[in-house]
């Protein structure tokens, strides 16, 4: 009878919640506006009721904007911790859905839930090991996969606020992340562009500069984390990279940065297949979700 | 019969060979010059020689300076591919070893194999996960160990290469890598402190200015590293953190460039015990191959 799956992608504007078995058989879906955790929760699980009440629903995956307690042995596991979204600092997410539903809950980042998304769902990303999602958008980061599995460690990868080479001649914005100020997400964050031009980058006409120093701080960033982890494909999503333009000009930067060190075949002659935009669309968060779900119950 | 294993920590000035069940169980060890590949490894082999023809020597454990081709469906599989060291590109380090030792070898990057040493023999580690091993020395690099095993990808691990925040009004020098200039190598290894300051940094004066530049920049690296990678421990080796004063200096940059974002106990109280010099001292990257050579035929 349990034969289908719940999934949350849980975002700062809103909630998307899913009962599924897969890309292919969406039962239900709903978008829910994130706005106080109270009635935003009370809304999510609402969704989720009447599958819960047919006894169809074997799990639920969580995949949540963070900061996130991710060690199942901390009192705070399962909290969005330090975030400055107001309201939802050390919120009890996914033990307040727990406690409603009363079904196992798979719980991880956002993007680590992409990225288990894009691996589980697409078969050839499958054999793939290590793989990345990052995400430009409102945020900027990133989820790793090691054999398959997101990496949890002292808490869970936050490329957005990695260091990032400045040039203060070419680009005199400070930034505006309140801890760092110009780390990578202070610069090169949806809201870093707004502050910068005066205007969101959906708005930025293509042929704006903003467009090309983007471009390069994405670069930068790829870079970084292609000599970290040595991924065997970057899947980037969220809404900067749809940009008209923006992939194929990421891609000839981080060539250039790289500058033919890295021999593989990957970056210097397929990098099309190696930086690519998401195969699930802008679902590879709650599909994710799901897949966390049908992997936290598997047999 | 075949109860001990070989280990061989091939660097960039010697090779150190080893046979041992442990740390505390060393049977036999010798230090080879590398000079011409064709000598150096004929040395290797003869060391190992005696061992092979008592029976005792159940596998070896090879832990290279690179960058190595560590794919084992490669035809150049095991190889020393673009290092600028003179004579030793695409040198078939592993194959020739394997051929005249006819034994099971195991073969990683040197700082994979350092990560693999520390997290091996080092019973506190064992659980860590992810657990990083960086060396700063002639070169800078990174070993990464995900699930307790060395993450492989595209490649490997290159933090050396990484592009680092480079405040030329502050430092001037332009570096010294030949792919990059002003990459955390061509900015703070061995080689680039000499170029700047003239001398090398195990002349360079406790008091010289020199040291706060060079903290400053493997703050930067770590804390890329943590935010990338999340480690539970960073084992930080090499001869420059041995400088006196050096990683207590890089720790408190650490806490200053992260600021507080990231909420856990290991940065915030413990980073004594976080940010560690080698439990192994200057063995970790022998000991972990002696470590892959015992894992690689375990049963």
């Amino acid at each position: 009878m349990e034969r289908v799956y719940g999934g949350i992608e849980a975002g700062g504007t809103k909630f998307i919640c899913m009962v599924a078995e897969g890309p292919d058989h969406v039962i239900n879906e709903a978008r829910i506006p994130t706005v106080h955790p109270d009635q935003t929760i009370q809304q999510v699980i609402q969704f989720f009721e009447p599958h819960v009440q047919r006894g169809e629903l074997a799990a639920v995956g969580v995949a949540s904007f963070g900061p996130l307690d991710l060690n199942p042995a901390s009192p705070t596991y399962g909290y969005v911790t330090t975030t400055p979204k107001p309201n939802w600092n050390q919120v009890n997410l996914r033990g307040c859905i727990q406690r409603a539903l009363n079904l196992p809950i798979a719980f991880d980042t956002d993007v680590n839930a992409a990225a288990f998304g894009e691996h589980y769902w697409i078969l050839e990303n499958r054999s793939l090991d290590p793989f990345a999602y990052m995400t430009v958008g409102t945020g900027i980061g990133v989820g790793v996969l090691a054999n398959g599995r997101p990496v949890h460690g002292m808490m869970h990868s936050e490329i957005g606020h990695a260091p990032v080479p400045h040039n203060w001649e070419k680009d005199p914005f400070p930034g505006i992340c309140p801890y760092h100020n110009d780390c990578l997400e202070g610069l090169a964050s949806g809201g870093a562009i707004h502050k910068r031009w005066g205007q969101a980058g959906e708005t930025l006409p293509v042929s704006h500069p903003g467009w090309d120093l983007e471009a390069e701080y994405i670069a930068l960033a790829l870079t970084n984390l292609i000599y970290v982890f040595s991924p065997q494909k970057i899947v980037l999503g969220g809404g900067v990279p749809q940009h008209s333009g923006f992939l194929p000009a990421v891609r000839s930067k981080v060539q250039l940065l790289l500058n033919g060190y890295v021999h593989s075949p990957m970056v210097l002659e397929k990098i099309d297949d190696y930086i690519v935009p998401p195969a699930l669309g802008n679902r590879s968060g709650v599909l994710g979700a799901i897949a966390m779900a049908i992997d936290l119950v598997k047999v």
